[in-house]
């Protein structure tokens, strides 16, 4: 059984992740933190209380805050074209959600979490890694307490989607995310080189549908806008990027990782850029010696995943 | 026939690639200019000289400038470990070689060679970018007179190699590199995706020394303490980096190559990388916007390749 902190920004895919989480019988999720980076914080997380209601999920829902780690980057805009003006895919989501939010901020509710239950927690991270790197400023010996990192961002061996270099959810909090990399907890990354080759197409959603009662209704019709937006890049259906990380989580050896420190770029032409020194390579010293060494996903078995991810979303409560 | 400018800082695979440029039926190689990477300009000068003699190479040398495109770049000390104090893998390369130097300096050779041979001349540029982008800033207008510059240099889906993001002839002097790259000019760029998987071996070396000549046992003497070197990256032998991008301008179809803008990063911890945004893929507005299409070699038939090389190798004058 994983004991799971699920720190999302709903978000499409985030909510494909989320109701993998409640349904798959070997995750616990223990509470929900919200972050921006598909729509703001306050989107993000009124989404996080209607999927909870909806879905009938007990996990705490605790908020983050609104501002990158460095509080000086500029914020450059939703990315309302891919997941709606509410962030989920414009199903008409009320404008609020009568259930009680957390009173700590996410970072801290992290920290008090992980504290209660030291050595058990996997924190899944599929935002920005603005959350993460706030606990591990305000509580610099809580890394070691935590079981597992898994983070859906960067981009190791192939090009980026926000820009050639970097993956979005990197792209949108660099200084964060290289905090969270380097610190002293076991992180393994999937990012694009797996999660692109990971595609649901339009047939498998719709039989999710038909299988997985109202729940999974929900999920394909907040899906759709996505799917219209995903026409552009894919010949068929959706890129479930965080799903995949949520399937690591259970099945690790459906993914191929490489071991080695990861730095995360933090300005200029490559901004949001994560790259990996592998351990099984010889380099002169370097910004990335003296670091833990974590996993990057190279490789998936996206049939497999695929499956996993279906079968999960099709099981009745 | 195609006429070149070998732009080289032998240097050991450049040494190798010189002896290609000589003995291919295919190539008029018309200029050698050298550049600092591998030694110092009076050293990779010393041995332009020292091989053409050797050789009873024609084309005249014309010798670089001392400094990075940018000036206040910090110099980080010569690759001894790799070339050698000589720079050709310590055989005793006389101090100084009694034959005249062209009395341009390398940058203004290439213009003016350009300038007399209009579209006719290709480039091949395997140590820092240097020269061709001294060549660009004094004479704007000489980028459309080049056929074609081949570039050794580079990673794209590939670490880098004197850092996890940088190959070293690029990371040599990124500001060069930005500027060639980015020059409205046809560029192929040849880099370590193709070139390490291009690994000659000692018994393929050997068997050119044998068939070769005196030309051939020469470079097999310089090639040794490469192959020292090089024990530590692979299994038997030595890349060769620099002939990979001769081979290309007389066998392109033993490469796969992808079109798109590339841009080299200066500053930073990805300083010197190399990164592409092909054209088949969409991006939000960035810094590749607007600028020329150049082809990045992303795989190589590597044994016919090789066997290209060391056929040309062999060959007696």
């Amino acid at each position: 059984m994983h004991k799971v902190i699920f720190d999302t920004d709903p978000g499409i895919d985030d909510a494909m992740a989320l109701l993998f989480l409640h349904r798959h019988p070997d995750i616990d999720l223990i509470g929900i933190t919200t972050v921006f980076g598909n729509a703001s914080v306050e989107t993000t997380t009124r989404n996080a209380l209607f999927l909870k209601r909806e879905w009938g999920i007990k996990a705490p829902v605790a908020k983050g805050l609104d501002k990158t780690f460095n509080p000086d980057r500029p914020h450059v805009g939703w990315p309302t074209f891919i997941h709606g003006d509410d962030g989920l895919g414009n199903i008409d989501v009320p404008e609020t959600i009568d259930l009680p939010v957390d009173p700590r901020p996410a970072h801290r509710f992290i920290i008090d979490t992980v504290r209660a239950n030291p050595g058990e927690v996997t924190l899944i991270a599929v935002g920005r890694m603005t959350n993460l790197a706030l606990a591990l400023r305000e509580d610099p010996d809580f890394a070691p307490l935590v079981r597992e990192v898994v983070i859906m961002g960067g981009a190791f061996d192939v090009n980026g989607n926000i820009t050639p270099a970097a993956e979005a959810n990197i792209h949108g909090d660099p200084e964060a995310a290289d905090v969270v990399m380097t610190a002293p907890w076991p992180v393994t990354v999937v990012g694009l080189d797996v999660t692109t080759k990971t595609v649901m197409t339009k047939a498998m959603l719709a039989d999710i549908a038909a299988r997985g009662g109202a729940p999974a209704q929900l999920l394909s019709d907040i899906s759709q806008f996505y799917i219209t937006f995903y026409e552009q890049h894919v010949p068929d259906g959706m890129v479930v990027h965080d799903s995949c990380a949520c399937a690591y989580v259970v099945a690790p050896d459906l993914f191929k990782v490489r071991s080695g420190v990861i730095r995360v770029v933090c300005g200029g032409l490559a901004d949001g850029q994560t790259i990996q020194k592998p351990d099984s390579r010889l380099f002169p010293p370097s910004p990335w010696d003296n670091l833990p060494s974590q996993k990057a996903c190279i490789d998936i078995d996206a049939a497999k995943t695929l499956k996993l991810i279906g079968d999960t979303l099709a099981l009745h409560d």
